[in-house]
């Protein structure tokens, strides 16, 4: 099975080409939740989060470098999309694009992750290990428990947002297959997208 | 001179408080204009300076953990007086915003870099290394000469904002000194960071 999902990854360069896109448009969210939070506190920890996006985002496009060509021009194809996916997760409000970040960085995360191993050895090694850095998670849920168990009714709205997220998110991972995803091999594997983000929304103690 | 001015410094701890402060407040202002951007090219030249910025923030976060001190209790002084700062240096658009983060990264980051000398010799080298590192200043002046060649009126209303930011920009540099900055030995650093605001607007064609 991993075999037949592997193959379906896309070239290099477009893979790390909508990597890099998307670790920008991470990055991004992530500074907006900085500039909007409610504390210096939560700065501290989002900025340093935000940190890791680009530096994550940077390392992508120094890879892109070195295959040859000119990172803006391979990530350009997919900008419209991330534009479009950044409206449909940004949310109402500090909450829900904290939320945002979390179920669409922890689904897409994975994904890029698992479809590296489709990629040439070397260069899969190495995107491994940029993907791998430890990232947004942690604070999130810092400050999403927090968040929750302070105020009323919050654990609800974030439930219900959160399921909201997944389809889109699906379809962003979808997009970078070889086939646009219409391909049995892949439905395992978005199986376990699924179980994973399911684990994440328990973890903040709301309904997936 | 030098040596009055420097006698002027603030304990350590507040220095390092209110630089790591401006830092942050130059991050997020970075990050809008990433945001805001109007294609990916100007992204990523603003993202890479974001970076900078964030990384100066935390290697000054660090030095207040070395001095043993709780880094977001000590910045919270200067949160009001950033906030505000913010508000006036924003813009009323992406030109605007990208001139205020040049105009006052430019005088700010001179100041502080002055001011280090005040420090302790071991603390001081270390900062001003940490200040030292080339941010913006580069990408900041390619885009804003770029539009100014293209777009009509541009350079009338960004010489008009740039002049009207150097007064409160002044003030934030003046908060940070141990008398408040009634002092003679002040003015021939105001004298020279003023000089250095005009060459940089002369830089980009505009009247200081």
């Amino acid at each position: 099975m991993r075999v037949d999902f592997t193959d379906l990854a896309p070239e290099p360069i477009a893979f790390l080409g909508q990597a890099a896109a998307i670790q920008l448009e991470f990055f991004e969210g992530l500074s907006r939740a900085v500039t909007t939070a409610p504390d210096l506190g939560a700065k501290e920890g989002l900025s340093a989060a935000a940190g890791v996006a680009l530096r994550k985002h940077h390392a992508l496009i120094a890879e892109l470098r070195r295959e040859g060509v000119e990172p803006v021009t391979m990530m350009q194809p997919f900008a419209a999309a991330t534009d479009r996916f950044r409206e449909i997760t940004s949310g109402d409000d500090w909450y829900e694009l904290l939320l945002g970040i979390h179920v669409t960085s922890g689904i897409l995360d994975d994904f890029f992750a698992r479809l590296a191993e489709g990629l040439p050895s070397d260069l899969g090694s190495r995107v491994r290990k940029v993907l791998d850095e430890a990232g947004a998670g942690g604070v999130l849920v810092r400050e999403l428990s927090s968040a929750i168990a302070d105020v009323p009714g919050l654990a609800d709205r974030l439930a219900l947002w959160g399921r909201s997220l997944v389809g889109d998110t699906l379809l962003v991972a979808k997009s970078a297959l070889r086939t646009g995803g219409d391909d049995q091999a892949v439905e395992p594997v978005f199986t376990e997208l699924i179980a994973e983000h399911t684990r994440r929304m328990d973890a903040l103690g709301l309904t997936a």
